[in-house]
Formats: C-alpha cells, sequence, structure tokens
C-alpha cells in the first residue's frame, strides 16, 4: 500500500473521461486535461467517479484511461480509480485491472440496482479490500445508487486500514460532519465531500478534500478556494464562492456534458459523451460560455 | 425476426440463474429448473431478468445461461433474455451475445445509474434494435432502476415493428392499463405485467402475459391462474389467487433469494445467491417451507 | 345510524364547494350543482373531499355546506362529509357539527402533517366513531397527508360496525384489491376509489363505487360508466373511458380549480378557488373547454 | 411593528405545549417550562412550532399559551408564534388571535395538505403580511409540508420588511448556506436552523439562531453551544456538541413526546401529547432518562 494516506486532500476533481465520436478514449484530450488540472493546482485526481461518466465506459475505455494518467502523472498526485459495479464479482474483477494499470486507490459507490442492507454493504467493500493490494474508498451518492450508505457503516469499515476514505455527494451535510467525526478519531481516514455549494462549509468544519465536478474546468479557482477554507477563512471563503456558485451554474446542463462543454470551450477536449446521454447542443454550449465568461474565468 | 409475436403470452416466469458457491453457473440445475417450468406448462422464458439476478452476474455467465437453456428448450417456448447494462454500448455489447447464444427476444430495462430524459430512452431502444436481428422488448421497473418509461414513450416505442412489448413490474396499473391500450392499437406489441399482485386484474383488463418471480416455484398454479384470468373469470381468478397471494408471501426474504430458497426445498437448485446479496439462513429456508406447506403447494 | 350500507354505491363525486370571491359559500351555485349532479344520476356525494379544498375552507363554510345540501338533496342520495383535520380533537369537533348539519356518513384522512403508525391511525378512527352517531368511511390519499392506511389497518377496522368503507386516491391498485377482498369478507364495508383512471377496472374487479372529480363536470357519463363496468363488460367500459379519459385532462390543471373552470363554462358556478391557490386563467379556462369540446360533453 | 430585528437571535427553543389529560393547556406546566427557559439562557421564544404540535391543537388552546406565555416573560425575550394553517384565511383568521394575545412574531409553514407553486407561497406570505401589524418569519419544514420554500423564494420575500426571517428545518445545508447569503443582503432578515446536528456548523457559517427542540430539556447546555459557535470556535463546538448529540438521541421516541418525557422526569410537565399521537411508555420514559443520564444533564 504505496499511497500515504496524508495525500489524500484538497482538491480532487472528478476527471471527466474524454471520448471520440466512438465513444473512445480521447487519449490527447486527456493528456490535455491532465496538463490543464495540475497546472490548476489539484491535488489528487478522481477518475472515473460520475463525472468521469464510470456506469457508461467500457471496461477496456476504463483501464486504458487509468494506465495512460498513470503514464503521465502517477507519482505526481495520488489516482483514484472508480470500480463501481453492480456486484461484488463483477467490481473485484473490475478493480483488479485498475489496480494494475496504476491506480493508487480504488473507490466504488455501493453496487446498484438492487437494494441492499448496510451488512451486505461491508461485505461489499470487505471482500473487495481483500481481494486488493491498493486502499479502497468508499463513495456515497444515494441519489443516483438508491443505497446510502449509512454514517455507522462507515464508521465501522473506517476501522479497517485498509479503508481510507470516503467521498459523499449525498448532499446531507449532517451525515458529513459525522464523517468528520469518524476521520478524527480514525487516524488514516478521510473526508471527501462531492457537493459543490458544501465545499467551503465542509472544509471550514474540518474536512479533507471536496471532488467538484467543475474543478475540470477551473481547478485554479478551486485550488484558491480551498487555501482559504483549509485556513478556516469563513469570510474569505464566502467570497471565492461568489465566484464557484456561478460556475456550478453550468450543471444544470447535465454534470459530465456541461464540463467537457466547457473545455471544449477552452480548447482542451471535446464534447462528446456516451450515449444514450446526449452531448450539449451548440445553443446550450453557448450558455455554458455565458455562464462562464459571466464569472469572468474564461 | 423468427419469433412470431403471438407467441409471446401466458405465464412467462423471470427465471432464477442457478449458482454454485462460486458464482459459476450451476448447470445441472438450470436444466432441472427448465424441466420443472416446462412441465408446469409455463409459455415462455423470461431469462436474465431482476428476479434472474442480471446486474450481478459477468457476461460469460450470462452467455452460458442462454446457450444451455436454447439447447434444452429452444423453439419448445420462446427465450426471452436480458440485456439490461447501464449505457447503450455496453448493452449492445452484451445484446449481441446473448442473441448468438440462442435468444428469441432482447429485453432491456432503462440503462440504471443516471437519470435519462424520454428522448434519451427511445434513442437506446431505437439503438439496439439498430444493432440486432432479435426483435426488443421493454422492461419498465423505475422502483430498481429510478428512471421509469413514460406510457407515451411505449406507445412511441410500440409503432416500430422491432420494438414487440414491454413488461411493466412497476405496480402502477393505470399506466398498465395505457400499454394494453396501446398493444390494442399497435399489432405485434405484447404487454406483460411483473406485479404478482396485479395479475389476475391485468389479464382480465386485457393483458397479455404475466411475469411472477413465485412461477419459478409454483409454476402449475400460475398456469392455471392464467387460464382462469385470460377467460375472463373474475370469480374464479380470486379462488386462485387466495392460493398465489400465499406463495406471494415468500417475496419478503428478497426475491431472487427465496425463490431459489423455495426450489431448494423442492430439490431443483440451490439457494445461492450472487454477492454481496447473502443467501437465506436455514430459519429463513424454514419459514419460506412454512409458507409453501401454508399454500399447500409442496 | 340510519343510513343503509346498500345505498353507498355507484358514483359519488367529490363535490366541489363553490366559493364567492370572498371565499363565502355561493349558495345559488351549490343549489345548480346538486341540481346538475342528481340529474346527471349520480348514487351520492361526497362533500368536502380533496376536490371540495376540504383543507381550506373555514368550518362555518363547511358547516353550511352540509346544512344547504341536506336541506337541498337529503333523503334522495347519502351525503358523504369531509371531516379531515390534524388532530383527533379537532377532527371529532369538525365531526360534530357535519353530523348535526345533516350529514349521512363521515369521512376523514388520516390526521395529517405528523407521521403516525398504524396503530395511532386506528386509535383515530375509532375515536371517532365514538363520538359520532354517524358512521365513517376512510379515506387514504397518501400522496397529499404522507401517512397511507394500510391494507391491513383497512381489515381491521372493517370489522368495526361503525367503519363502512373506504375511499383509496393511493392509485395502489395492489392495495385496491385487497380493500375489495376486504369488503369481501366484511358485510357492511364498502370500497370507493378515487382514481379516475382506475375506475373501470376497479368496478369490473368488485368494487362497489367510484369518486371522480371530474364527474362535477359530466355527472352522466360517470354514470353510463359505471352501468357497463359494474355489470363487468370490460369492452363497454373500455369505450367510454375512451372518453372520461379525455376528459380527465383537464386535471393537469389542478384538480379543483379546473373542476370549477368547467362548471364556470357550463354555467353553473364560478372558478373561484381558496387562497393561496390561484383559480384559472382566462387562457387556461379556454383550454378546458377545448378539452370538453374534444370529448363532445358540452 | 415594535420587536427589534436585532433581538432575533441565539438560542430560540421550539416550546413543547404542556398539555392535561384532556388536551387543555397545562398552565402551571407552561409556566414551570418558561422560567426553566429563561434560567437556561434562552433568547427568545418559538411557540406553536412542530415541537409545539401546533396541528394538533385547537385555537383556544393556541391562543391561551400565546396570552399566558405573553403576561409571563412579555418583553424579556421576543414571543415568535405559530399560525400554521391549511389556507391562507384560516391562517389569517388564527393568526390575528395570536397577534392580539401577544406574540411579537407570527412564523407559519407554508399551507400544508395541497402542492402550491412558489408564487402562491410568496401571495401566502405577503397576504398575512397584510393582514397583520407583527412582522412575519417563514418556516421550511418539506419533509412534514411536502411543499418546499425555495431558496429563491425566500430571496424575494426578504425583500419585503415586514418579513423578517427564515427557519429552515429541512436539514438542506446548501439551502441553508443560500438564507445565510439573503439575510447578510437584505438588512432585517435572520436565519435561524431547525436542525440540531446542523446548528453548530450553521452559526460557524453566520447563521443567526437555532431552534433546537432539546433546549426544551436543556437549554443551558444549547446556550453554552450557541456561545462558542457564534464565536467561531469550531473546536469548541465540536466538543459540546458531543454532550448535544447524545441528547439529540432522545428525539427517535418522537419529538414532542421524547421533550415531554424528559421534562416530566424533570419535575417541569407531563408527557401528555395530543391524540392521536400517544405518550410514551414508562419504558421508553426509562429509555429517555438513560439517554440524558448519559449525557450527564439531569
Amino acid at each position: 500500500m504505496a499511497i500515504q494516506v496524508e495525500r489524500l486532500k484538497g482538491v480532487v476533481p472528478p476527471v471527466v473521461t474524454p471520448l471520440t465520436s466512438s465513444e473512445e478514449l480521447d487519449e490527447d484530450g486527456l493528456r490535455r486535461l491532465l496538463e490543464h488540472l495540475l497546472e490548476g493546482g489539484v491535488h489528487g485526481l478522481y477518475m472515473l467517479g460520475t463525472t468521469g461518466e464510470f456506469p457508461s465506459l467500457t471496461n477496456s475505455v476504463k483501464v486504458r484511461a487509468i494506465e495512460l494518467t498513470s503514464e503521465e502523472v502517477g507519482g505526481e498526485v495520488p489516482i483514484l480509480a472508480g470500480a463501481g459495479e453492480t456486484s461484488t464479482r463483477r467490481a473485484v474483477e473490475l478493480a483488479k485491472q485498475l489496480e494494475q494499470a496504476g491506480a493508487d486507490v480504488i473507490f466504488s459507490t455501493p453496487p446498484f440496482y438492487f437494494d441492499y442492507t448496510q451488512e451486505e454493504l461491508k461485505d461489499y467493500y470487505l471482500m473487495l479490500a481483500d481481494q486488493l493490494n491498493t486502499p479502497v474508498f468508499l463513495y456515497n451518492i444515494p441519489q443516483l445508487t438508491r443505497v446510502a450508505l449509512d454514517p455507522r457503516t462507515v464508521r465501522e469499515l473506517a476501522e479497517d486500514p485498509r479503508i481510507v476514505g470516503i467521498k459523499d455527494s449525498s448532499g446531507d451535510f449532517g451525515n458529513y460532519l459525522e464523517h468528520i467525526r469518524t476521520a478524527g478519531n480514525a487516524d488514516g481516514f478521510r473526508s471527501f465531500i462531492g457537493s459543490e455549494v458544501l465545499a467551503g462549509a465542509s472544509l471550514i468544519m474540518g474536512g479533507h478534500g471536496v471532488v467538484a465536478s467543475t474543478a475540470n474546468v477551473v481547478p485554479g479557482l478551486w485550488a484558491r478556494l480551498y487555501e482559504r477554507a483549509a485556513a478556516g477563512d469563513v469570510e474569505g471563503t464566502r467570497e471565492l464562492e461568489e465566484k464557484t456558485r456561478i460556475v456550478t451554474g453550468i450543471t444544470e446542463f447535465g454534470i459530465a456534458p456541461s464540463c467537457k462543454a466547457g473545455l471544449e470551450i477552452m480548447g482542451i477536449t471535446s464534447r462528446h459523451v456516451a450515449a444514450p446521454h446526449r452531448a450539449l447542443t451548440d445553443s446550450e454550449v453557448g450558455q455554458v460560455r455565458a455562464v462562464l465568461e459571466e464569472a469572468d474565468v474564461l
């Protein structure tokens, strides 16, 4: 387990997966994006998350994305890779490939489609940890998976040293404060938040990291916000949030589609998304551009 | 498109996928199960549906299940095979393999995890139809996929001759009556219901088929109920439902786990389910047995 | 308990409460409406239900509406009056006044705002029955009250002879079939459905009555549908439903507002509704008129 | 409009309404409770809120509770009184009585039972303000009313000087941060939070007040937490929250019932609640006692 948990912090964007029109990995696009993110000062990469369209990609595209990222920036920042799947066995098979491809940490939502008890979710993460050499990160996003990780379950899993953190995108700040408490009591467990509107507050209250979709587009803005919030500066955070709030507005067109549109505007990658999702229309791309201009980030 | 739509009717159980303890296909178990079902008088097989644990199986297990079923009973009853996946590309890749393995009809839920518009769902099913030689069947189960197929979307898709029916498990009978109306107006479109408690009423009101999980265990009882309900016999249907209602009670322990437990009791296959779901405990199997004894079907 | 339960059946419209612009009872409007309904052949009156805007009216308006209805049509058809409130004590106080004013049956939703256990709901209805001389009717509409009456609770309450029926507007037809079963086993218990799209099916399957909002506007159409469906004529029911389905379309503008608009078009009462709801605009009234013309019921 | 908005801040408990066994106001109990709260250092009183069982009380009990409170502590701390009702007209009638009885501020949930648009909700609050001489406070609790006040609606209403604040109990901290922003931009608008687990964070981020149910039982503990959090002391807040979190645990038995049980244990008032809610059993009261002992607050 090479990764040092202390390195898991800061702005860790959920990297979009650049695609060609035939839904293959746009390798040049991904290279430009990685360069853009690291120049912006991000502290880690959250690959193959929801913003990365993980459920929509073939396993070969997923593996290639991690390989390429590892080749390009491995060692510079931690690479967290998503093995979210619909059962234990399917997740383990994928996770092993991603580990082999260079992931520093494997994260996963609970398996989705079916309902599961909290005991079954614990089984899931522990079986994943048993089969891997890399540490495992939890991912709570019940608005999409339906099943939620209970804070008590998180607390119990955090006692296992192979389980090194949680990203919570539920929007439930009461639960998030519980995760911060869990992380405070369990050395080597980190709490990341996935809700942009809660980012500043989460850091001020003791959270470790922010997984903000729009950090794909404006990594530097988020890095500055992180500096202020991690320093406990409520007022300074609020000022920067006046700008992040505007940028977050682009996601009303869909998270991955809007971030990709923003990146197309910046000349980094194209707007293609995986079917049956549709890429933004020219008119919608124009609206994304208008938001970014309003925020003065182009 | 070899299958005649007229053959798509009656009791079409969502066949459980018998598994070994290492989650491989229990081939002998599946053979015994198919024999049990055909002896019971079922009119078709709904393979790799929710009761078949489709999200939890590897693609190789899925393909083998269809191959074996095709070898055993191909031509005797229609084989519908589930290609439900999390994006168009992933579904198409799987569906082609299932078609090759002998499926007569390919069905699929909407892609799940993300939200989709009704337009995107139409794209999904039409792209699937474009890539296949077998007809496509819709599957609505929003309590698990979150996204629902709107009756208007179903009506529009039913105009395409390659889309030959819908199985609706939403429990929304108002919508189901719309599907019956759609099927009445579109030759070659069939409506199946997936809710056991609505089965009798659905047939009396003009539905074509019933996809009842407990028909894995008691196919003959469901075949008799189908006869009465399809004949419009409200009273006779109600009498048989006194028994099906009891049997449906086993599903409170989980649908696939309880059906597999019932089949283990009958010596047909084992109780193993795919992780992280847990098989029923001995005590729970005992309760399943008690229900089946109360219904006098053992 | 003067009312004979056998009289509780058929088309029982949830009568709108005609209001003046200052939210007093429009007494002439109500008289014209009652005449319209009885001429249309309705079998009972469901006063002060959801379509009657019960939560929005003062108690004095409610009492006057029942008094006037009793004076006008008392004895001709059963008058069911709604005492839905937010606690037992508040409901009892209102129910006694409505009983005094001439109600034949008192109905009530579960108390709303708070959560309640099924035991507390049973307490509620039994305490209501204890305090009244008129029989009590249950009313299930969880989409508005949040709390649902479980079919098992209904079955238990049906054993009390003072509890004479249920109107279910949940849209859950599986539960409704349970109520039909309950009514079949408990002499003197009636099942009414509140979902227009389920009306025909509910009667064919053995339900006793239909509480259709649009029967305020087109009582005769609903009376004809009742005749066909109660006779078990699936095909004849379906034909009439081609027309009721169109009329039901007006309710997309809000149930009470659209029914009142329809009645204004017919010269029976005005479109006024209780604040903060807003009456339909002229443009919306025009759309209601267009729907009614499409259905050829003006 | 005598009240100065600056006085609206701090710990403002949602005061339980002490009841006799016949659901009349327990006047001595209320007097003891008010004394207990003011000795504990609370900054205001939130009478007839959800914890005060407002939907379950007769209007005469409500009016008497405000009269008595005004007699006892009027002028010492602001008295906010709840006029939540099910329509504009019903709310206005009640609010005028509460104003007459001595309320300094009238608050109200949106009308509940029906759905309302945001425009209708604005109408509701503005009509209330039009009819009253006291300022109006918003109350958002969509888990009970179903209808939510959108942050944009709050922002628009905050521009009216007669609308002086919001209590938000939704648990949605992202929205709460918007209310803080609204309050920052609109002089004379205050944001109170109704979620105990979010209390500390809300104050640190700039919120003005805390409406904590368990402050009925332990007002002093909450007053100390307020001091620390309002001072921006994250660490000190967290330490006190170790204790409030334990006390909040009593509410799993129901909010009003558990707070009343706690007060019964302390000899202040009885456990009676309004029907059909049930008071805690002796065994449950024992569990409440155990929690309070664990928190070392008895």
